[in-house]
């Protein structure tokens, strides 16, 4: 508080905690003098190098040496990337106050009611009016298009100028084809904007986003020229497209099942809210399905990226207990596919299409919208707000260096452009200058494994992988002291290397190893040295493994002394 | 033989083996009468579902117990895909003569001579003109356009009419945009066509394929214009396009630095064998790099799919010997993405990118050209070759299907389109009819890891994946036979589970848990029931485990009495 006094003024920091090498793991930190505010919590997805881990969060060591500071935490919007870690960090940053709208709000204390050993959120409700002041920075908000109701950016107001940052988004455009309600975005330009943060998803996608409501009109077209069920398949985060598709099927006097956990639950939240209002009887449970001719079913289910359990694979592997696939459905796949996913989508495909299913998805039909601004939406929304500076997030660094590459052919100075180099680096901006500091903060993987959060190290994960690949190969091997003799057999342990039971020979013979290897490594040692023998055992193995069958399990020996 | 001289009309035999429900694995079987003929040996990349696994190539069960009527095993081009199981199982089928093209051969025998224990294959050269008789059958083949010189397609004349099978292919469009080489489609749709199999790898894309010229004169455009270096990284199985870049390297006077291993070993036998003719001088090797200026650098090599090991990666990641990426270089990906590479593809971008490099891929320019036919390239070879039956083969299920809806689009009969159900399906055509028969040969997961072929069984690779979820936990316990009671501490193996160091707590009170559950279950029993005790074992430790961390490692208990 001290500095703030002093009247110099001090450069705005901004530290991307996350969310710049990756889709996923959105915080970014904004602070001014002695006063911090976080922007978003959200977990990234596992991916091949972290195998049976459940998410990747923000590392906030820095923030954890300095949560005395922090003033808030603002939620942009209520999808996992951006929310998903609050559970798991809010403790660590000493609780501070979460601001965030109304839906966002809900889908918070609903997540957080799954950790009940956690004290209860601080939570105050903003929308687009609301307005705070932390120290010297003044906070205001905006509406904001994504995919999910009440989505809403920040702008924070520096001595230097504003800092933007709309979080995810895309620009609507309306029946005319023009783009919807950006009289806000032309207005907030002719103030001082310093610095203007812009998500990177879609920036190697040329044109405008897909309007949602083109997809909303497509899927409306099938809905209607199908004779038979139509099943839809999506996530369940696009609220607002489930919504919509009730509202078709209302029109079209169509009965709607919805399938699976976390799309009820996420209606049942903005019914409550008064987002979601159906009409009564338009929804009826799955049980119901035959009470009805197959033109009046309409199922909007989850598992559109081929997850095993969700509603579409349960329903295509005939593991579902209400609802099969049959033929004459007509099965709408109203999602991208997201990368990792393509084989289990594959599978998924081909499943439905041998019970005899007609398949509709996005790759032939624009069934999907994606929620996410492409090249014309970022361009247009950088003229309009028309910063100093401009700095890409959200995304792996060529996507960042793509957005960047937009913003310096719409005329931004490339020296005005900053590409944070990685998770945690410090960037000072000034009306003067614009500049990345040498060191940066703790940004490494926190990992989410069960209930341990960043106990799963580097040696954990390396070990999974190695496991994964060949095996493993434990020998127990007891040897008398008094003799230096190996006691009866070496017993075996052996998981993911070869088939035990069609391979008694190599086993037969690999015990005949581990005695002579022991006993001669023992020899008339007193005492026995373990560590010596195990070494022995370890690579004389290994070795005789690898030439037996050209594979590298763990070797691990163990010595008992009796 | 017998058989032959009924006079009866037997049916045609065909039998995909494998490739209709995968890429890759390609296999189909041909038969009558007596006699066998097998098309293509291919091997499957490995799948998230099959870790350590190198290949997955056909089962030829059915094969080995009729390998007595194998007249030959047709070969149709030099892609692994086709050619790569060949080493696996070659004996198995009993050494048949491999029948293919003088690339292909060229191919076939440089693999071979990785397996140095194996007899040598007996291979006959041969050619469009090539004609073979094997009992009724009488075999032709004809050119077809893929992105290897020398690809083939086969006809066997059988009593029924011809059975077809182009294998991989498109139509190349000469420089008037209309199709080259049609001629012989024509001649060939005069004949009685009983069966055309077309494969379904692109049977999703709309249009013709991307010329390959007109990739290559993409690249060209690319190349004149860059300042820098020119990097192109593609698949070494192009081996048209890395000739073709030469040719323009030459044009411009530009020196080639050949990079990868597979790369320069696919170019040296297409030099030996005169389809590649460098002019002397054109390419010069990876030290000599700085003995020319920037300008007149162009670089051919590997890992455009972000292969660890493989050329780009290592420049990217400055591990490469002689070549480091700088500010200036251009990078082309010349590939497409190979679902599943998507991850290490983003990174490879990610770390060029951070080097300073350009890079222009396939998404944003067309610098890729696929080598399969797309849906028109699809519809104009069935129109050619007015086949009585369509089969749609090589690819998943629902790719099949669409290239099979395709088939019905332009008037072929619904009852005259078969898609294989799956691997190994037995279909019988004759004049009259076309019918799958309810029984099939066996067709699942032949693995190839390491020295084994086949060994490692679905227990293995469950093994595996359970493994890389949670890692392995082992508990050794030594019991006194006299006295019941567990002599000194358990011994506690784990790997990929949590991270010991950190977890001293809970080893401590695993290993008091494991002494109290030995001791109670042994009890007065004498002599000790080791099941009994190690049931007990797995299930409380599993449980105590599971509750203190929400893991699930592999529990093994090991029971050492003394």
């Amino acid at each position: 508080m001290e500095k703030q006094t002093e009247k110099k003024k001090l450069p705005v920091r901004i530290i991307p905690i996350g969310g710049v090498e990756e889709i996923g793991r959105n915080m970014t930190v904004v602070e001014y003098g002695e006063d911090i505010i976080v922007i978003d919590a959200g977990v990234q997805f596992p991916e091949e190098e972290t195998p049976g881990i459940d998410f990747i969060i923000p590392n906030t060591a820095y923030l954890e040496k300095n949560k005395h500071r922090i003033r808030g935490l603002i939620i942009s919007h209520g999808h996992l990337d951006h929310v998903g870690a609050v559970p798991y960090l809010i403790d660590k940053l000493g609780f501070p106050i979460i601001y965030t709208t109304k839906l966002s709000k809900a889908i918070v204390l609903k997540r957080q009611a799954e950790f009940p050993y956690l004290p209860s959120l601080k939570i105050e409700e903003i929308n687009s009016a609301t307005v705070l002041n932390f120290g010297q920075m003044k906070i205001r908000f905006f509406d904001i298009a994504h995919t999910i109701p009440d989505a809403i950016g920040t702008i924070i107001e520096t001595p230097h100028g504003n800092v933007i940052y709309p979080g995810d988004f895309k620009v609507e455009l309306g029946d005319d084809g023009k783009p919807m309600d950006i009289e806000q975005f032309i207005e907030l330009g002719k103030e001082n904007n310093l610095l203007l943060m812009l998500e990177s998803t879609k920036a190697e996608t040329p044109g405008f986003s897909v309007p949602e409501k083109v997809a909303h009109r497509n899927l409306e077209k099938i809905i209607v020229e199908s004779k038979g069920r139509v099943i839809i398949g999506m996530f369940s985060s696009l609220i607002e497209r489930v919504i919509e598709m009730v509202k078709i099927a209302e029109k079209y006097d169509k009965k709607v099942i919805l399938d699976g956990y976390s799309l009820k639950a996420n209606l049942e939240i903005a019914k409550e809210l008064g987002y979601f209002k159906p009409k009564k009887d338009a929804i009826i449970p799955a049980e119901k399905i035959n009470d009805y001719p197959v033109s009046r079913i309409m199922i909007i289910g989850t598992g559109s990226q081929g997850e095993e359990n969700a509603t579409l694979m349960r329903m295509a592997s005939r593991k579902h207990k209400n609802i099969k696939i049959q033929q004459g459905d007509t099965v709408i796949l109203s999602s991208s596919v997201i990368p990792g996913n393509e084989r289990s989508v594959q599978n998924l495909k081909d499943n439905l299409s041998r019970q005899g299913a007609k398949i509709i998805h996005y790759g032939v039909a624009g069934v999907h919208a994606s929620g996410h601004g492409c090249q014309e939406d970022l361009k247009l929304m950088m003229r309009m707000i028309k910063p100093r500076y401009f700095m890409p997030v959200h995304g792996y660094y060529f996507m960042l260096k793509t957005n960047a590459d937009l913003a310096e052919s719409i005329g931004i100075p490339k020296e005005n452009i900053v590409v944070p180099i990685n998770n945690g680096a410090i960037i000072e901006a000034t009306e003067e200058s614009l500049i990345t500091l040498k060191e940066s903060v703790p940004a490494n993987y926190v990992m989410v494994d069960g209930l341990g959060v960043g106990d799963v190290k580097e040696v954990v994960l390396r070990d999974r992988q190695m496991l994964s690949q060949d095996g493993i190969f434990v020998m127990i091997t007891v040897i008398d002291t008094q003799t230096g003799k190996v006691k009866n057999s070496p017993d075996i342990i052996s998981r993911g290397f070869i088939y035990l039971k069609e391979s008694q020979d190599l086993l037969k013979q690999t015990r005949m190893l581990i005695r002579k290897v022991v006993e001669e490594a023992v020899g008339k040692m007193h005492p026995i040295n373990v560590d010596y023998v195990k070494e022995n055992l370890r690579e004389k193995v290994g070795k005789f493994l690898f030439q037996k069958t050209h594979r590298r399990p763990m070797v691990l020996p163990v010595i008992i002394e009796v």
